[in-house]
């Protein structure tokens, strides 16, 4: 099959030879895709022989890459709507985790869920992120913390391997301590070495290992020996730190050579220089910061400056962000955190490609690429983060196939 | 026209005889819709006999009255993004207006734009606000401030009066000074009184006038004068108060019995106690809040405690506020005003028809007022600011009639 999208107004993109945070415009583009793959971008004149299938009129669409949503937990069974407003009420964490609330909630309702249940449950959640301009996510299990559940939560995201959204599965039965082990951590801890982690790598679930490393979650000294035995088992290695304390975890992260470490808001200056120097894609989540109310975003400008890469997630989960626009994040992060325009959509394209180790064959417009493509109703990129809180997406190709269409307004009836 | 609304989980509505920010809950409703009223809603059991020409299927979904936007600009050329950019950057205001930024900047704009391209203009931006669930906006001008512009402003959104989208129209001349009067604003202020008003009532273009009460932009004097005369010749009043500094404008709202009072960031305690003694609505706008990156929310809790009451608005416009969500605003109310979930309801519907005075007929699901429903895909209503910055929407009803739909997505071809 081979497409050829024509009328595009222009096109924005980042470039594997460009610094990291340079976006090159293209006007009057046309695109060729052969066997999911960019086989041509540029002028029409240019275009060499191909036998094309089908001509899509893009309308005079704006194309970006598609987006690339580097951190989500998805794998969940019941919403926490009700967490929210108490939060908002007022009630403190310790409050809600009293009644029940929090991680351990969710771990409660994704044990008594089925996979089948699970599996439709994703179905639904990934066709979201595809009407949101997202073709692939990185996603982690952590809502099981047992052997069965966690093997459930990832086995559901393999089941829709034919799904058009690409996922990246993450293994995160580090996410907390269970309750039933809560007087017994260490028992835990080498259950997730000797068992769990042996488990997801024979049967191919996950590409990382990832670990909450906060107060009352993992001390880095446990982090350091569960992603240890997660890396020589073969798994490449990703850390949530520094979220709410600044705790030494961004410098664990580049001690053990992560791709990624994530949330940041506390990160140290130590940390920042040491994640540089090791070449950690630094995975920052606005909507956490946002959702939860807190004021403190990570520093985003001080990272640019000093050189680092970043990434900008939607952090997707029940509790502490439920939200799947990327879009929104780069308003957040363009108005709280003053990351300008490039920067923005850099960070949810290449860069977030870098930070799940896939910058050479998605993230960017580039011959030879794989065709994910987002054609917006905007006149440029820079109108991506300004025109918040909607969905500007007109249409989505995922490997050179048409996956989302936005609708027509207009009395549509749908009458028994 | 006798349309049915059936297989509805359930729906959550404010009401006329309940407290202003309650929250009725029906499970296991059916509605009827007749000439574009709700002749029935309740159980199925209880239906009157009726002449149904149609039913509709809506397979679970839950539903709410239309929303209702209270304060919004759509009527405006260019969008600013550049300046949304120049501004998280670390410019000032003064440095943007100093490129030619601002209201000014629009103002420029629309004076350039025929009354057919902003028609245009305004059919694609009704639209997406049914899209997102509101079926009503009340619609200012306010980019034009000369005669034939301001004219032209209205013009246009009496023009597409046919549109499903509902429409009350706003004279807001007095959004700034013009550029040609800076040197003589009594010049200015005369033209609004002698000619503008008296036009745009003679040519029945506006329901409300408006005034932007502000350091550097109308004095609470110059407003008293302009809004007495706008209410001499049969305008309602609304005002811009206190949204950058405490300025008196509440009190004046107070005084001078106007619907409507609104931004309110810097609102007054004495200017609270006022406004809720002349019944005047508090008019919150979170999204310019939000969008500016300021960090100062009006005092929602106190005016609730107090017993005013809240409306819930977009905002709306180029500059301060680009998004027609107030499911956004809904979550920014929860989780930067402390609100709760029926109160924002309560404070997007029948509150914000309450700050239109159409409270007798939209703003609520209920028998004798129009069918503008929204049917969603969520369990409950207090889902719907929790699932931020995506659109939840799966079908909208204005006046009975079907005029949005949600796409589905997947292989969904449209090839030459």
């Amino acid at each position: 099959m081979c497409i050829l999208l024509r009328n595009i107004s222009g096109l924005a993109t980042p470039a594997e030879e460009l610094p990291p945070y340079e976006i090159r415009i293209i006007e009057d583009a046309i695109i060729a895709a052969d066997q999911g793959k960019i086989a041509y971008i540029g002028p029409e004149s240019g275009l060499p022989p191909l036998n094309i299938d089908a001509v899509y009129n893009c309308r005079g669409s704006f194309a970006t890459p598609g987006l690339i949503d580097s951190h989500t937990h998805p794998v969940f069974s019941a919403a926490r709507e009700h967490e929210f407003h108490m939060r908002n009420a007022g009630k403190s964490y310790a409050e809600i985790a009293a009644s029940g609330g929090g991680i351990r909630a969710s771990v409660r309702e994704l044990r008594k869920a089925s996979i089948e249940y699970l599996v439709e449950l994703l179905r639904d959640r990934f066709n979201g992120f595809l009407a949101l301009g997202t073709t692939t996510i990185e996603a982690k299990s952590g809502y099981g913390l047992s052997f069965m559940d966690e093997m459930k939560s990832l086995r559901a995201l393999k089941e829709l391997r034919e799904h058009p959204l690409e996922v990246i599965p993450t293994f995160l039965g580090a996410h907390e301590i269970p309750d039933e082990y809560r007087g017994q951590r260490e028992s835990y801890i080498q259950l997730l070495i000797d068992e769990m982690i042996p488990a997801v790598v024979s049967e191919g679930l996950a590409e990382y290992c990832d670990i909450f490393v906060e107060k009352n979650v993992y001390t880095v000294e446990e982090a350091r020996r569960i992603l240890t035995a997660a890396k020589n088992a073969g798994l490449a290695l990703r850390l949530h730190v520094d979220q709410l304390t600044s705790g030494g975890g961004a410098e664990l992260a580049a001690e053990l050579g992560a791709v990624s470490a994530e949330h940041l808001d506390y990160i140290s200056d130590e940390g920042i220089d040491r994640m540089i120097e090791a070449g950690v894609v630094f995975n920052l989540l606005p909507g956490a910061v946002f959702f939860l109310g807190h004021t403190k975003y990570p520093p985003a400008r001080k990272i640019i400056d000093k050189g680092g890469i970043i990434a900008l997630s939607t952090d997707f989960n029940p509790g502490s962000s439920m939200t799947r626009s990327l879009p929104l994040m780069m308003t957040i992060a363009c108005v709280y955190m003053g990351m300008s325009a490039d920067e923005a959509l850099a960070s949810v394209t290449l860069n977030a490609a870098r930070s799940v180790k896939r910058n050479n064959i998605i993230g960017s417009l580039e011959a030879g690429k794989q065709a994910d493509i987002v054609l917006w109703d905007i006149p440029g990129h820079d109108y991506i983060p300004y025109h918040y809180g909607e969905n500007l997406v007109n249409c989505v190709f995922k490997k050179g196939r048409l996956v989302y269409r936005k609708p027509e307004c207009g009395d549509n009836r749908e009458f028994d």
